[in-house]
């Protein structure tokens, strides 16, 4: 190919790249905000949140759309072919993850007015800091091609699951102590389950990360800490 | 392009046809099992639905590398193009599908053993109908390319909405009349919400046809029953 043409190609995959980075700014940042509005019971910043989803739906739409045009305009072999498929794939779980943190923004608007047991937000938040940081360390493994960071996602995510148990554990109690307890502590428990799943999608990113880089699939057992008890009786998912 | 070329170019479409066939099959079955499992308490049903999810996302990826390799191969414009497109978008929403029967079957495993108040999976089993329903309408769109179909899936999610809020109610009804209740209630809620999001993938796969067959997408707001009542203190989301 001419010169012209392989710097144009060159440019072509670098702003699947960009706009990667970009939604997963504005994903961080919902998910930063919807936090924040559920801590502080901020309806505002949480209606905000809500009006931010439909930016990151463009954004997804758009990058599928480039890489797939890429793919049908360059017909990239190796490497390339796998940075189109990689942008399709993270694009599509960055996406989700602002929906979960849209989600979250939701249930504050339905439980400001409840404003009962601040302590049991507590669990949430120590699951956000986990979740955040996930997710960050995978749009940062992405961004710099970097499999050992992608595969320390992978495995960190059981200790998100571990908190998801206990978090469960905790609001579970507060439900048995008073009724007046129970609507309240349910949408919180839906809130973990956003935020367990947000941990899902970082680990889905790092192991379309290592793919990216090396070609080969990882393997599609993740580490949860709960395949060990699968099938026991136990209080939490 | 050379009759043999095109005969194979036509096989390699209609064979991405038939393996969304195939795949939503095995999801339908999936939920079909999963909601057996969870009315029933059947243990070895649930273990059964788990264990058919690897077989779904290995198809999803084999659906998604034939039309990458397509869209390379036969560089595809317009309705051909939006096939490959189309077949990517919905093998993902079918693998999700599949995702939301196996967390019910696992729900299932978490609470065999506390039994308590069946009549509080009646309102799950009505969810039941309709996501089933939905679902096989969708595929049924897709494989023969309705639009009218399609529409009416879409139209038809906030009967789904409707029933969840409702079920939520109930469950917080049992949940406040008896403590012993909670825990079996809170696996339900969580059991109910995977229907409603089996809904929101039959509307994303409608959504899919509609655009497959027209090259316009759909609005993105799908007629969520709940956006008239966006903000106000309501028990359920």
């Amino acid at each position: 190919m001419s010169d012209h043409i392989v710097k144009s190609y060159d440019r072509d995959l670098e702003a699947l790249g960009r706009r990667i980075a970009e939604m997963g700014g504005v994903a961080e940042k919902m998910l930063a905000e919807a936090m924040d509005a559920l801590s502080g019971f901020n309806v505002d910043l949480a209606h905000r949140v809500v009006s931010s989803d439909p930016r990151l739906d463009a954004l997804q739409r758009e990058i599928e759309e480039n890489a797939i045009l890429t793919i049908a305009r360059r017909q990239p072999l190796a490497v390339d072919l796998r940075e189109c498929i990689a942008a399709i794939r993270i694009s599509g779980d960055i996406e989700r993850v602002g929906d979960l943190a849209k989600n979250i923004a939701k249930r504050t608007l339905k439980i400001v007015s409840e404003a009962r047991v601040p302590r049991a937000i507590v669990g949430l938040k120590s699951m956000h800091e986990i979740a955040a940081m996930q997710l960050k360390d995978a749009l940062d493994a992405y961004a710099l091609r970097d499999t050992e960071r992608a595969r320390a996602v992978w495995q960190n995510d059981s200790d998100l699951d571990a908190l998801e148990d206990s978090v469960f554990r905790d609001l579970l109690t507060f439900m048995m102590e008073d009724p007046r307890n129970i609507s309240f502590c349910t949408h919180l428990l839906f809130c973990s389950k956003n935020l367990e799943r947000i941990g899902d999608h970082t680990t889905n990113i790092s192991e379309t990360v290592v793919y990216l880089v090396t070609g080969e699939a990882m393997p599609t057992e993740r580490p949860k800490s709960r395949v060990a008890d699968f099938g026991k009786d136990e209080a939490a998912q």
